[in-house]
């Protein structure tokens, strides 16, 4: 097992890596819509979950890999009835026509309540 | 990776794969208690478990694996402990001695808020 | 695909094996605080914590591994901004240098409301 890094996207505050990656599988730890270098919040749903993507991709990228390798990702919303049409436009952009197994819970809070994100997205990738 | 699909249950509305597979492993989306034809949750908490599972029976089939198969569950429940001794019931009917590995949470609302579905699962298969 | 099972870590008291192995790869069910022997919950949030780990350490041995070929962690608590400062402590003391990819939900039930546990660890390991 390795961890990934990269100064592209944010860092965790906590004892987290951004990834890891071991036979072929990484492991993306939790991806918020901070801006790297900010560390802020978008007030924008929209700007939120496509800086959330960016991220993913620079992660990714790190781990030599891209999006066309996600195979699972859990999404995790303060409001689901709220947020999750705009997330689902941002997702279809992000990915064309990739479609990853996905699963979706609203849930109270994960761990950024001071800056109230609205997204946290949890992701495997597989790269053989 | 290669997306699953079959019409014997249910489909997503957003951009979700009911499944896919990569390498010998199986990622099913969040699964539902929702009849493929219908479209509707059963009001009996037992049929809607048994459904779920119906569902999941198919979703593999079109992968090519059987229950036999799943490695790990994540369950979401908007009441636990109304309706975890039911699901319990209904998932030991259905594995039979098979026994995955598996946590249970509640959840607010997992995407399926209109219809007031109990259950939401997620599963990893590996067919080797 | 085998399933794990030690008499040094808490049995779940439904159909839930400690751990299932499947081709190198390590699914954990739900971790919990609770002492093996007593079934009880320590009272302290760190005792707790590192009971967790305990029964982790224990379950990964009896599947031939130990926290080291720990990947990927899923976090769940009931109080977020209370637990996680400790929560944390008792990880990088567990885990040394080892980073695992993470995530954290507050979630209201886990399962365990009766003993009123703070934490629930969900882990996959790979052990090529």
């Amino acid at each position: 097992m390795r961890p990934v890094h990269t100064e592209a996207a944010p860092s965790h505050t906590g004892p987290v890596p951004q990834a890891v990656v071991s036979g072929g599988w990484i492991f993306v730890s939790a991806l918020f819509g901070t801006h790297p270098e900010s560390g802020r919040r978008p007030d924008d749903a929209r700007t939120e979950a496509d800086q959330l993507f960016t991220n993913l991709t620079e992660i990714l990228a790190a781990a030599g890999a891209s999006p066309d390798h996600v195979v699972r990702a859990g999404i995790f919303m303060r409001d689901l009835r709220r947020d999750r049409p705009v997330f689902n436009e941002a997702w279809v952009d992000y990915f064309g026509s990739h479609r990853p197994a996905r699963s979706a819970v609203e849930v109270s809070d994960f761990g950024r309540a001071d800056d109230d994100c609205r997204f946290m997205l949890e992701v495997v990738a597989h790269k053989p």
